[in-house]
């Protein structure tokens, strides 16, 4: 088994050169949602698998390319599915930017930039973790594949398809993503579940025109007050929602998820303070953790309908809109919460119409796994510190592909810092923690070494 | 007394020529919301009232100036005073224009430009009555007071003060405005009160950014559930208004207004299928037009928060903003109404702020007006048909510094169609109407001639 010491000596001598390279590649644009830049991208990845050992592939689907890598040195040790996504979210709104979204700039020991956290500067740091395997030691300890999707920021429509048709290009024993951030307190995390989502517009269109709100108010309907009137049957003042069916397949967390989400340390008021809020939301009895873990969300993205300029105009609107999205816990389904949608809207107000704008499954992998204690030891000799263990993650990642298509465990071991302010303006990522990510990659490669794949008796023990 | 058939042959004889200035007028914005043309166009206005012999002068307020013209040359005659606005409607959402809407364009026999109905198109057509008299006779019938104002689309805030201010200037025994639609039949009407109208926007920011929809799911207030369900508590789904105190001071329409309301046609199929409606507005019980004349209504003239791209966009706003306004019957007041508003917001979501947009009281001058057979007898004259009489129309206007400040009776005579889309995008006027209106304005002001002012003993009887 190859030595880690000089892998991390290695890493620490190319600080300057690997954060250079990070910045180059956040300048690059790769927007999923306006298809910009997404190609560009993805032959960038293509190039630096290639060039750093991997047998490198771009596989196209029906929307943007997937870009694999992999590699196989260690016949007996298993093989670690290393998945990323290198598209990104729109950037608006671009004037509460400080500086422009693609053009990274350091600032307080950051790097500001679309991607920084979400998702470049993370699965960036992994490629890092294996190339500095290869230029110490001309091998990595544990097999590897990489998988870098460009849809991840738009519900990931083609991943389940992907995974389920390349199946044996991907046959690994387990699943890690760098995704998401750090505990509030800096101390490492690692993540066993996601909660899933299912987004979906609410359409309405009362008439075929805007109208005076004096010549046509109490005779014209207001599509304003329609969607109102919708959403307000749809979520109570406190917080309950009031679907109908919604909650039926949720099944409660067990004891070891219970055990591990009641450990979790929680400082609210530092919360409410870097949120700038001046409550949590509603329901107010719920412990934090349990309400990004265990429960489902319903959340307006957006409502937009009428007059949107200075000063004022007396329209009576005829068209208005609200894009919203569900965070989903097991057992809950994008199918079955959609039905719920459709069905409580037919109810309420027929005339609205339900347009479906993708959705992704609930993942939780049980704690108890045998990978749990590699993945722990790892992160404490990169950082030096014990991990917190989070049953569930609160946003929402392709990982039931992985946990129910291919039936692998899948752990998350995010690297950026809790304001890394991702899907918001001024997104960033701190430079120690970027540097801290590629270290643990390297870590863990190491300590995947040393264990023995499922039914390969021959495989060194841990 | 001069007569009035060669002023209408003069009219006739200038159709073209008429319609041609009408067309150079409107491709002068005015957008009072914007603050763009308004100083140009009260000049082109003050220009055209001094030539066509008039006593013209420009008045500067503390927001956009007021235009008058007077001519007395009538002495025991009544003093009309012929109220108009030059401002426009922002032209917005400008692709919905067929033809921009200030490159007048002549389709289908009418005129499509933004304020071709609204108001400019009317109030030229009082003009252009003054000015076939003067050009035929040399002198008015009547004594006339020509008033313009330029913030008429914003709620008029600086009319009530210049009013009270300059109530000298203004000295009249009644007031007439030609703005606003005829009945959808295209017979003439005669409206007798406005209902008045406050504006005010709810402004929400629940935290200091916006944030990931997993992330802080459940944990982060959304500004716009917080706005949703604080409008739910303004309005049932009923469409009953449920703002505490609101309709205390409304007054129930007397036995003339309510017996003028019942007379008035309606076909609610023409309607529906005009504005492109599946049904009325709730409450379903009202008649069509009690609904505009003798209810408030609660409108949703806005409403914008959170994601409004392409796609979609997994954010959890912090932020939103509806832009409303209730139209006021009699005795309501702005400031009775935003009083309320005020104390339900504080009652049930304090942290939403209320901003006031400016407000209009409500106006209604009674049917049985010494003035009453005259005005019909000029609308008969001009158009060879009886109007309908409207105790009130729906929209405002600021009437009530005329019934209430000046204490004179008031008279709408508008001259545009039904379908003139005022406020919304092709706002139209039929090009037959606009003569239409030339020829009414003529007949009232030699029908006014014919009749003595109050008090003065020596004038001809009617």
């Amino acid at each position: 088994m190859d030595d880690l010491d000089p892998v991390l000596a290695h890493i620490e001598a190319q600080r300057d050169r690997h954060l250079d390279r990070l910045l180059d590649y956040l300048r690059h644009p790769s927007i999923s949602a306006h298809d910009i830049g997404i190609r560009e991208v993805a032959g960038l990845l293509f190039e630096m698998l290639r060039d750093m050992g991997l047998a490198a592939e771009t596989i196209e689907t029906a929307g943007h390319p997937m870009v694999l890598g992999r590699r196989a040195d260690a016949p007996g040790a298993p093989t670690v599915l290393l998945y990323g996504h290198y598209d990104v979210q729109p950037p608006d709104p671009l004037d509460a930017w400080i500086s422009p979204p693609f053009e990274p700039t350091l600032r307080d020991g950051r790097i500001f930039a679309r991607g920084a956290g979400d998702n470049k500067g993370q699965h960036f740091a992994q490629l890092l973790a294996i190339e500095s395997h290869l230029a110490v030691h001309g091998r990595l300890p544990c097999n590897v594949i990489v998988l870098l999707e460009g849809e991840e920021e738009i519900g990931s429509p083609r991943i389940a398809a992907f995974v389920r048709d390349h199946a044996d290009r991907l046959r690994a024993d387990l699943v890690i993503t760098a995704d998401g951030p750090l505990h509030p307190s800096g101390r490492p995390i690692v993540t066993f579940g996601v909660r899933g989502m299912v987004g979906f517009d609410l359409v309405v269109r009362t008439g075929t025109r805007d109208a005076h709100s004096g010549n046509h108010g109490g005779t014209m309907p207001n599509a304003l007050w329609t969607l109102v009137h919708l959403l307000a049957t749809m979520k109570t003042p406190e917080g309950r929602i009031t679907i109908d069916g919604l909650h039926d397949p949720i099944v409660p967390p067990g004891n070891a998820e219970r055990a591990a989400a009641d450990a979790l340390p929680v400082d609210i008021p530092a919360y409410l303070a870097e949120m700038g809020l001046a409550r949590l939301d509603a329901p107010t009895e719920r412990p934090f953790h349990d309400r990004l873990m265990f429960h489902p969300t319903l959340t307006i993205n957006g409502l937009h309908g009428g007059y949107d300029g200075p000063g004022s105009k007396t329209v009576l609107p005829c068209a208005a809109l609200a894009k919203c999205d569900i965070r989903l816990v097991p057992d809950m389904t994008p199918d079955q919460a959609l039905d719920c949608v459709r069905a409580h809207v037919a109810r309420h107000a027929p005339e609205v119409e339900v347009i479906a704008r993708g959705g992704m499954l609930p993942s939780r992998t049980p704690i108890g796994s045998r990978f749990t204690p590699a993945i722990i030891d790892a992160v404490r000799t990169a950082r030096g510190i014990e991990p917190y263990l989070y049953p569930s993650a609160g946003g929402s990642l392709p990982d039931y592909v992985f946990t129910r298509t291919l039936g692998l465990p899948a752990f998350s071991i995010p690297y950026a810092n809790a304001d890394e302010a991702n899907h918001a303006p001024n997104e960033n990522l701190e430079i120690a923690l970027f540097h801290a990510g590629i270290r643990t990659g390297a870590a863990l490669l190491h300590r995947l070494g040393r264990m023995r794949a499922p039914g390969d008796a021959a495989a060194p023990s841990a």
